[in-house]
């Protein structure tokens, strides 16, 4: 089979490339151009149907992604599909199956087939169950996972290639190390090894398989900054340099590629982050995780991420990770999942609005002269949660505004400003 | 009685401005020249002891202000005060009394008594409680309420002096016209009597009441933008112009003063919007309300407004009012004032660790090599809200990291990437 690049180039538009354009207010040139020169991506493996996939990158909607999953010690699969449900319903554009327990194939099997998102995973992590130890990992039982997961109709894959053996004395120099998962794994094969990283070694086998299946590589940031004194250093950025090599390699094969980023970073590092990536890689469409502008707001972590994810986003990245409430504390429960989608919303919605989207200068005018007209109804309907707007107003016991409708702000009665300067 | 600024000019230095400059770790001369020259306020009535004040301003760490206060439908005083230890317990700097119904004098002395934060009113609040329409105010009732609210020892005052007759039909332009309660009260009683706003035209004599009791102004901007697509208008640069001229006459009477702002501001309009009160207002300390990064968030918008509010202190606002869940659609509940609070420390902490406050870089490092050494203890100490902290880890069913310890994160258990990475 071929990938949707091969597809491109042959002058073959899918008919959900239409409806893509179509849905976001842009042509569908301009869209193919963009797939094409690898601003923008649309993950779907060519085995899935029935399915309306999304693009992310430069021209489109921030879209946002969230993560779900089972834990060693938390694994109920009826469970993950009632958040994945959940998540979906608040809006995810995406969701990622992180499962490290548990039937995880036939849980892929049901996400893909009850929802209408892409589906994206972390091969290492299947990759890892059943071993005793991260050393036991090598490349052919990798790729035999990576190859399973193509079959289960994984749509977009994260690869953590690009932390290379040299980086080990930058990530000692750090605060706080390694923090992501995939990367921690492979710096501990790195050394006891003593080898380097044979995702990077094996990445040509890697993308044999991305294009028979078309799996949109999500290259991983195994050194993302897990406290704001690693922000920016010198550990990232030497990462993203392999990041970028393999951003072209991706390219030479005809496979979508975009690029993941942090992770914790102080306000004012945000910009330099996007700009370096979006150099760096080319412009491929940038997937960051918060980022988080502080180390010390657990229980609070939906809020920092949406700080940062507004401001990431507004300087250019493509596609937010959500952060939930549990972040550093537990595996998120459904409400922290609801609470994570719609915090990491309204950070693509703010950015979509600077970024000046007509449709979403378009939602916050009809929101706006709602409220001047005291249109209850039209203000639930414009909302971002109909069900939090509801129990909120439900809540007020008394009325303000126009004496001949019901509307029950209980903030200022009579006192209502909007009413005065009528 | 005399200002602080009298006596700094004097040279008499009371002893809280030593207290204030070591608590923020800046020199006292450093503190008085700033005050000196309008850069920072210290709210305090002079009738009122055994408080420890702070300062707002230049050099100072970002302040966040709690509104509590009944409202004609929800008037019960011990519910509010609950509300305000709610706030203070949660970090609040300074309170603002809102109060429209009841015995609010009664609640105010109750709150000086009992809360070591400054206090802040509206007087033009309760200057219209009995009166049957604003266009009923008049200036001696105003001055009178006012004098009785400086008796009744409160801080720092809202004067919606800045709008004017001739700002009407630039507001008449706008999506939603004026939403400041403040603002609203004061157009409906220009357009009625066809006169200038009887707040400036008697600014002097508001100011000699403020200089006998050294109430600081607080300068409100009645035409705050109350959408998006209303931020940074003519509107609300016109009236900040008047406000520039007000700061001018607050600092030739001797008079603390800083300035209100928005309200709702898209991103990418923030930066101007602060740039252009420090350049007009000569420096003088910029109160913020929020801002709201965009307006179909009702329910969320302590997330929309601590975006905003972060970026605006970065970008030099140093007083952020919260914003609570239950903005445009309810007064708050206890729990909204917990979540306001808490959103808007975020804010102002992320913008004090990227303005590099000491401080600030210091409580990240420690709660980030907590993290390394599991060391979940220190993680509470340092956390913004211990309880919230609790609860969440309290819910998790298993242990992550080192094993020779009980450590309840239940995100990854033996696949946690910190350990791995040791």
């Amino acid at each position: 089979m071929t990938t949707l690049i091969d597809e491109l180039k042959q002058k073959n538009i899918p008919s959900f490339i239409h409806k893509i354009a179509q849905d976001e207010g842009i042509g569908v040139q301009e869209l193919i151009k963009d797939i094409l020169d690898g601003y923008a991506v649309v993950p779907r493996n060519n085995r899935r149907n029935g399915f309306d996939p999304i693009a992310i990158g430069r021209g489109t909607r921030i879209k946002i992604n969230a993560n779900i999953g089972t834990s060693p010690h938390r694994c109920n699969l009826s469970e993950e599909m009632d958040k994945t449900q959940a998540a979906v319903e608040s809006g995810a554009d995406a969701v990622m199956d992180l499962s490290i327990a548990g039937n995880i194939s036939q849980f892929r099997k049901n996400i893909t087939e009850k929802f209408n998102v892409p589906l994206g995973t972390v091969p290492i992590y299947e990759a890892m169950i059943g071993l005793e130890s991260p050393e036991q990992l090598t490349i052919g039982h990798f790729l035999n996972i990576l190859e399973k997961q193509a079959t289960e109709k994984v749509d977009f894959m994260t690869i953590h290639a690009g932390v290379r053996k040299a980086h080990i004395p930058l990530v000692e120099k750090r605060v706080l190390g390694a923090v992501s998962r995939g990367g921690s794994v492979i710096i501990r094969w790195m050394r006891h090894h003593q080898k380097e990283n044979f995702l990077y070694e094996h990445f040509d086998d890697i993308l044999k398989i991305a294009a028979e299946y078309d799996i949109t590589m999500s290259l991983g940031d195994g050194l993302r900054p897990g406290c704001t004194a690693d922000a920016n250093d010198e550990a990232q950025f030497a990462e993203l340099e392999v990041l970028g090599e393999l951003v072209r390699r991706c390219k030479a094969a005809n496979v979508q590629v975009m690029v993941e980023g942090p992770g914790h970073v102080p306000l004012h590092l945000i910009e330099e982050n996007i700009i370096r990536e979006k150099a760096i890689c080319e412009g491929a469409p940038f997937y960051v995780l918060g980022p988080l502008v502080m180390d010390y707001a657990a229980g609070y972590d939906h809020i920092t991420g949406a700080i940062g994810g507004a401001l990431a986003a507004y300087y250019g990245a493509d596609f937010l990770c959500y952060v939930t409430p549990a972040e550093h504390l537990r595996l998120p429960t459904l409400e922290d999942v609801r609470e994570g989608v719609i915090a990491s919303k309204i950070a693509a919605a703010a950015a979509d609005l600077s970024r000046k989207r007509p449709a979403e200068i378009r939602r916050n005018l009809e929101m706006s002269a709602a409220r001047k007209n005291f249109d209850w109804e039209t203000q639930k309907k414009c909302c971002i949660d109909q069900n939090k707007f509801s129990k909120y107003l439900e809540k007020a016991d008394t009325c303000c505004g126009d004496d001949s409708k019901e509307t029950p702000c209980s903030m200022c009665g009579e006192w209502c400003a909007i009413k005065q300067s009528k």
